[in-house]
């Protein structure tokens, strides 16, 4: 059992990790992920850079940090329709804040380039990889849940289908904010709660 | 009237353009926009950084460059469509190009590529931005035809509405092609094609 110490030792190293987190959040985004070092990291985190590499191994260490948290932003939000009383209905009220979360600048920002980060260097490749996969998966759960109080039974390869889709609609956000900023939010709230509509309700 | 010899002049320097441009997108989907360097350019086109700097000032004007043509194939598209007999038919089938294009990991690296760096670099932004609302303007034009040709009289602000709606969903095919090499193509051009379908046939 941890002493009262310990967990604030805890408390203490998790806070830091964040403050890492978000530096480096903030670096790659304005420098990109090669134009980012562990010494601007750490001018940002305000802490040495021998801090850092305490907590992290490498920028691809951090980089696999930041997509856990994303990833389990999204497995609770998951979780959570599928608890809901109309998870159809929870899936198209609550789209609306997936769509301004990936509307916003900084997310897309970062998002963005470690994705593009993924497709030149094959350890990020993985992480994103390992990470869609898991997010797929519960993805096609709670569709299921959603399909099956609709009364269909798809196979799982609709359902696959289904889900490439809706992710190929939430990713697809993360290009219009920075191509165009100007773009009308809650049309197209609108517009992406009405295509995840067609979806669930299709024959 | 260009003599005959201006005329070898001409295609001889297009086709060095040409190089330079097929040898920085390869540079800059391996290195970054940042980590790809003229004089790496100018090593993989086969000639000298003077040479290169004859053609382009610096790396943002060959971003104009790619984008610029990128911008000039998908107008093109978009002229053929409207002067289709059956617009919105061939709005669907030749959407299949479309996802096939932006599903290529070579395409999909450069774009995402330039995007990062447009939220960052307020010259590539500005490049960015331009192409892309010259791109919305000419799809509202041939999404406006195919609702005119079913019947519907739109106001501008629907038809924006529903070309961010298509823009948003081609876009994301260019993570997806990243986080999940091994989604079903087939598959998924349907779905985008029944996403599309949809669309026109709105109400």
């Amino acid at each position: 059992m941890p002493t009262s110490s310990s967990t604030t030792d805890h408390t203490r190293a998790e806070a830091r990790r964040q403050q890492i987190l978000c530096a480096a959040a903030q670096c790659f985004r304005e420098h990109g992920f090669h134009g980012a070092s562990i010494a601007q990291i750490s001018k940002s985190a305000g802490m040495s850079a021998g801090h850092i590499y305490h907590y992290f191994d490498n920028k691809e260490a951090i980089i696999a940090a930041i997509v856990a948290q994303d990833l389990e932003g999204l497995l609770k939000l998951s979780a959570e329709l599928r608890a809901a009383g109309d998870i159809g209905q929870a899936l198209i009220e609550r789209a609306a804040e997936g769509v301004a979360d990936q509307l916003d600048p900084a997310t897309a920002g970062l998002k963005l380039e470690i994705v593009a980060e993924a497709a030149r260097n094959p350890r990020v490749c993985e992480i994103v990889r390992e990470a869609d996969t898991i997010c797929r998966q519960s993805l096609a759960e709670t569709l299921s849940a959603v399909r099956r109080a609709n009364g269909h039974r798809d196979g799982a390869e609709r359902i696959d289908s289904m889900v490439e889709a809706l992710a190929t609609l939430f990713e697809g956000l993360l290009l219009r904010s920075i191509r165009n900023p100007d773009l009308d939010r809650a049309r197209l709230t609108r517009e992406v709660q009405d295509m995840i509509a067609a979806l669930i309700q299709r024959p």
